[in-house]
């Protein structure tokens, strides 16, 4: 078995991972997800991502179905029952479901869903080589820091990367940029590391997090301030950070390359720190 | 019978009125919708709403999954099944389902739905004494003229402009007023009409319209232009506009009362042309 379904804390198989179309989920993008990666059966920064998971819940004043605890233990059985060594944990939770209106009847129960699937298909060769990004304006809503599951302009600009030859879409707003469409996105200038500030208009990232953890850890100081789509193109070097992304080096930003157009030492440390963590699981 | 769904072209009871847990109107906010409301069993310029359906679709490239003459038949149908002389017709179009990754796989095939309900519970004094709205920023994404169905930050800001006691929530960006949470918004001043230009920023809706044919043809001065929440204050009437709402005065903004704190006499001239309009269906 390789995909594994829980529904409202309930296995069923695919055909009954269903949900009514009065979800608001369905009809309201009234939700939020996680997607959590397990690396040798075991699920990586879990404690982080459900905490994330919480407070975006939180903001969005819908309650935890369960606890976080519970969450962990179904989580494990869920990635357990799959047989996969490496994986993703899909998560989502909704406000559920009721006759449609703007605002919500008191009391719904919220619909929660698990999806277990192998992990994302990306070339190894990628990592070796880097990839091109293309810019794209952030054309999103103003609270990015909650992971909700409103994400149709992620996938339009993620597709209109993909026609452009490009491996994600990096957005900018007001002059700097933002982060990826399903990834965020580090600089290094001078052997400084720069990202976004994990404000209101980037999701704060797991990987970007552990990224920052490693760097200070390798002693290369990371500095958390905004830069501008001209600071990238001059950038010594470039990366993105995500959980099916891991961490990947950008060595081209639409017709511009970075550095030496190749992976750039930094960046490879953080790699290969990275991967060394992840390996010890 | 008073309630009536559709799923991909067949009549379900609500039980089966479901979809995949992978929808991906459930997982990505991938989708649009609509709603029709018909009068004396008629609906009302169901034609102008599926048309936007249909531009809206094209928009985020998701193919419609059959012909507006087609929806037209199947909305009727399902209307007559209703038994529902005044009643909502909510029409969803997602991408479908596949297994979860941003970009979709070619070939998917669309879900539809379409539910037939009663018409909102909005008391009748509240058109004759008018409403109180609520201003707040606009933090939507910036496509806001596609009827998708990432509707978070419009039920956010209902919801908390219900909490001050008002009837809709009003939204400003960059200094403008755009339009409400499910509404378009007018202002008369000086016997002219202004309402915000049908651009990316504002749902271009039927009932706006359906209002601005009503005014030119009473001979009153439209003018499609963005104001400001100071011309709002300051406006001698104001209205709401929407297929729920139909046209309803705005006689209080937070704690601003407008014009006289009544409903205003050009606004009422157009909410009587339309209530002509529609009881003659």
């Amino acid at each position: 078995m390789t995909e594994v379904f829980v529904l409202n804390g309930k296995f069923v198989d695919q055909n009954n991972a269903i949900v009514s179309a009065e979800d608001r989920g369905f009809q309201f993008g009234d939700g939020v997800y996680e997607v959590i990666r397990a690396y040798n059966g075991k699920p990586f920064c879990m404690d982080r991502h459900l905490s994330r998971m919480k407070q975006g819940l939180e903001a969005i004043r819908i309650p935890m179905p369960l606890g976080i605890k519970e969450f962990e233990k179904l989580c494990n059985e869920a990635l357990e029952k799959s047989g996969l060594k490496e994986a993703l944990i899909y998560i989502q939770v909704t406000r559920g479901a009721a006759p449609r209106q703007h605002i919500p009847p008191k009391g719904l129960k919220p619909t929660f869903v698990i999806i277990v699937r192998g992990t994302p298909d990306i070339p190894p060769e990628l990592k070796e080589q880097g990839v091109k990004i293309s810019l794209s304006p952030d054309i999103r809503w103003h609270k990015c820091y909650i992971k909700t599951v409103q994400l149709l302009p992620n996938t339009m600009a993620k597709e209109e990367a993909k026609e452009k030859g490009a491996f994600e879409a990096v957005f900018f707003r007001d002059g700097i940029i933002t982060e990826g469409s399903s990834s965020n996105i580090f600089i290094v200038k001078g052997g400084r590391v720069f990202t976004h500030p994990a404000n209101e208009r980037i999701l704060h990232g797991i990987t970007r997090g552990v990224a920052i953890e490693i760097a200070e850890g390798l002693g290369i100081e990371v500095e958390e301030r905004a830069f501008s789509p001209e600071e990238l193109l001059k950038a010594d070097e470039a990366f993105l950070t995500g959980t099916g992304t891991e961490i990947m080096p950008v060595v081209q930003v639409d017709d511009d390359i970075i550095g030496n157009g190749k992976p750039g030492h930094i960046t490879k440390k953080i790699m290969e720190k990275f991967k060394e963590i992840t390996n010890c699981l």
